[in-house]
């Protein structure tokens, strides 16, 4: 497997352990990303994740939930000692403070120089200028996955969107040509999530339909879900297939949950209950593609 | 409605939205309480909190539960920006580390010129020295609306109270004097919380009966009410309505979570489910108001 | 009780409130430990805890849920005076910033001139430079107790573990000779949490074999634990008898909760309302000490 994919991106290879270019989109399929829970659960990949004082928790409980290992490090001078030891990176810019400023340039630095594939989640770009500013510039930096929702990612492309704070004033769908536009320009996947999650390496563009709206009553999901992305990019071989991995777990565990509860406090409990038995036969038996 | 606010405010409302002194008390009643939850539920008001990393969390999660709209934002040059996007704001001064002293400050500035209307919630007031003349320095500063427990209170006031930690010494009746003091000279209304919940603008006092111990069991769960209190500032005519309405509102929530769990795990879970439960007919049937 | 504390330890009383050079290990017993949560209930210790960001909530909510009150205090300049105020610290250094390195030192100082005692809990040591460092000089200043998983206490004692990121990579068993040798060089009591928790103070050894792997899946389990250690030093007569206390005790409410609930969401509420139903009766029945 691995050989497989070194024979594929040799050349790529050397600068960056994965070619969004280069895949071929008939590779993924739900039968593929059926097998990414299990690989979390036998290689508990560590997940460095630099995110926002709201959701470290709760994103340390998902990746738990699923096997990942979580570490949260945030001194500059830690972040980039330990963004090399990590299997992957989060960088969410939540709640910027000066000195996560710093961390989280030092991180990627040292991520990208170790060749390990990091997600960026440009929370609330576009609402506020510094953060708009700051994602922009990780934007250049080559994240494997940019996610984030409707306006956040029209904000970052510099198209100008209806965000309000951290929810998107915007539907996906209307986030899809930019998202391939900029998939483009940053050579990575950009992940649009909404009530179809589309993704996109700004060629090919797949959508999830898993999903359900209790996942927006809950803080978090969204920034748990992009460490939830870092961990499947450990795994997976192709960031697009991590990304769409990622949509399919969180979407099909919110639907899971909702069965359980309909109330946000019940039901954020049993999404993290859903995310520790999601396995193979459940992504096959629920798992909803749109392939364009 | 808005036009008659702005009729009997009419001064005032050119240099702040609210104007305590000129409230009508009669206006207030469990019936114009009960509209609150709806109202909220209808205008999604996006609640920026400057608040402590204890409880941020859980403060998202409650503000979600009645359909509110989080945000933290934290950088001081962003939480300037922010603070005049928000419809009301939250300043907590729980964990206070020098960034966020700034971070207030200027949030709090904004929010004034803006027109937009804040919850001052001084934790520990009295226990510790620079939190207690930061929280004196921001009651300066106008707030609509000071929450706090007795000891709190008190310290704020000057007056030496029991506080220990973040825990009250002090039943909250033995503020209520202090309460109406301050409300006084700070122009603004006191929410004295505890056993009975007290809100007076300085002339006139209401009592909120509802409530459980168990809300002391859960951290945080006075923190959420400051918040709770600045989304209900966003859609209510006075702020006098507001800290009676989030007083009410998470009051009967912690009588309707008791019921369902005597355990604190549970309990805090089923307060989030039961915030998301409350309408028009659960204030109508459960609330309990005391009018002196 | 407090009188006969004072004869045995009459002169290091002066300097230190525990002496475990001169703990009689035969007056530890399960009946002796099964005392610990009443008289956390009766007396609600003050802990004031220094951690990381992503465990305040949990941490706060364990102690409540044993009835002892958390305070998270992190100003440089609060923290120095709230140490003192406190009963009991906790300094963890899992998500250090520089201004909660400069907190944690002065908060210390303050801590063991007033005489309170105070647990260090050095996650992560061994995998960051910068933390190993800060955790070796934390572990001169005379914790009460260094409680860690084995990689961190074999990283913290000099010894090459196979920590990774937070998780240990060492059984808790390879970490018991160092574990002694470390609780000698820093006089005080060493606790290696893991499958079996060992606990030591250099000369006598205990193991608890309470637990449950359900406590691995869920963000802070160790770190709250670490809290709890605290609580316990603040109501127990030596840091030994402490540390056993906080591992019996989290050890069975982690088993009560996996009876109830196989899944990491659920367990964790379970686990909270475990905590709070522990009492003299639970620890006489279902504690398990290993003792050599």
């Amino acid at each position: 497997m691995e050989a497989l994919r070194f024979a594929f991106f040799e050349v790529s290879y050397l600068l960056y352990p994965f070619s969004p270019i280069n895949m071929n989109p008939e590779s993924i399929s739900l039968a593929s990303l059926s097998r990414v829970p299990d690989l979390i659960r036998s290689r508990h990949p560590l997940v460095h994740c630099l995110t926002n004082d709201v959701v470290k928790n709760f994103t340390a409980n998902t990746l738990l939930a699923v096997q990942a290992a979580p570490a949260m490090v945030e001194h500059p001078t830690e972040a980039g000692e330990f963004a090399a030891i990590a299997d992957a990176m989060l960088a969410n810019v939540g709640t910027l403070i000066e000195e996560q400023i710093h961390a989280i340039r030092k991180a990627v630095d040292a991520a990208n120089r170790a060749g390990k594939p990091w997600v960026l989640d440009p929370v609330a770009a576009g609402a506020i200028t510094l953060r708009t500013e700051f994602a922009r510039e990780l934007c250049r930096m080559n994240p494997a996955i940019i996610r984030g929702n409707a306006s956040e990612i029209m904000a970052l492309a510099g198209v100008s969107g209806q965000g309000r704070g951290v929810d998107s004033g915007n539907a996906s769908d209307e986030a899809v040509d930019t998202a391939m536009r900029l998939a483009k320009s940053a050579s990575c996947v950009v992940m649009v999530t909404g009530e179809v999650d589309y993704i996109t390496d700004g060629k090919d563009l797949f959508g999830c339909l898993n999903g359900n709206l209790l996942l927006t009553r809950v803080t978090g999901v969204g920034c748990a879900q992009g460490a939830l992305a870092a961990a499947c990019l450990a795994v997976c071989d192709h960031p697009m297939e991590a990304a769409l991995a990622s949509a399919v777990i969180m979407g099909i565990a919110g639907e899971m949950a909702a069965a359980v509860s309909p109330r946000p406090g019940s039901f954020q409990i049993a999404l993290l209950d859903a995310l520790d038995s999601i396995d193979a036969d459940v992504i096959l038996g629920k798992g909803r593609l749109k392939i364009d």
